[in-house]
């Protein structure tokens, strides 16, 4: 299991003080779910997840459990084809990622409930805002999947002109593949930074 | 990791002509799922795995594509809420589980799709089974759960008298917590398939 190991090892290396999402996209019946948060914050001291709504909210209840935790719920992926359900209206005219945007809303007794939103889609993005003007929002998909950093920061932005976490993955992590790696990463990481805090009013 | 290395150890153990079904109800961006593909097919050996559709066609493609494989997609499952989502209706007056189960057969071009209906809900195994007379559908729930065995095998089964895996877990693995565990879960096992056995014409 040699990416566990690098995962573990990586996770060991974060000082304490920088809070580390894992994007896992968990989703499972309750028992099982309450086992991967044991796994996922007490043991390996992660400070939030991503979870998938489909089975509802027994199936989310043992990670909101976890009040010091952040557990971003899938709203709209990123990828391609996620309208195939998410797009679609329900009977009250409300769309599928708009009913979880709610639900999320519901779910946010302790604080500590977030939404998932891709920046390949910044007018969902934005309605997301709408719907829960006080959630962060975790945006992927900018950088190697093409969401628009700018667009997605003005549409993701809350009151404060906070509350959105646009997340690249590759065009950071590998932005270069020679001995420089690590300042590539890093100057792939301030340029993104720079560009958001343009953003901010 | 031990629970991975106990998974290891018995995934090892299962003598290869015995097919093993991971219910790890996947769920990510094609490339995520490509390598998910990567590591429970082709290093860890399993058969067949679970995976969630609410990502839509696109996450599922890198699974469909082992032909040798089987890909069972969460339709409806067993948990006490999960109709929160799945049993709303959708604009077209279908539910979104039988939206997925239609959508399971449009993917079923290599014959390697099957469904995941809860035994704890009949009506929707049966709905499952007229909208996907072909497709097998994984049963979990019954045993701790409280499914109905008798009544799932009825509604699931297809036009053959097979087709439905009803799967007990926790009833079969904690059937006893002494020394006899191994023979009381072979029992429970045993017992099991006698009564699906009678349900089947």
């Amino acid at each position: 299991m040699p990416g566990l190991a690098a995962l573990a090892a990586l996770r060991a290396d974060v000082p304490a003080d920088i809070p580390v999402l894992l994007d896992c996209k968990v989703g499972d019946m309750a028992n099982t779910i309450a086992a991967y948060a044991r796994g996922y914050f007490d043991e390996w001291g992660f400070d939030a997840l991503t979870t998938n709504p489909f089975q509802g909210y027994d199936a989310a209840e043992p990670l909101l459990r976890y009040r010091d935790r952040g557990v971003f719920v899938l709203c709209k992926t990123s990828n391609p084809g996620s309208g195939l359900l998410q797009d679609r209206q329900l009977d009250d005219d409300v769309s599928v990622s708009d009913t979880v945007a709610r639900l999320a809303v519901e779910w946010n007794v302790a604080g500590n409930v977030g939404l998932v939103v891709g920046a390949t889609y910044p007018e969902h993005l934005a309605a997301a805002r709408a719907i829960a003007p006080k959630l962060p929002i975790l945006v992927p998909g900018i950088g190697a999947q093409g969401g628009d950093v700018r667009a997605s920061a003005r549409a993701g932005l809350d009151a404060r002109g906070a509350g959105v976490l646009l997340s690249a993955s590759r065009s950071v992590s590998h932005a270069s593949s020679g001995p420089d790696f690590h300042e590539a990463a890093r100057a792939a990481a301030l340029e993104l930074r720079d560009i958001i805090n343009e953003e901010r009013p």
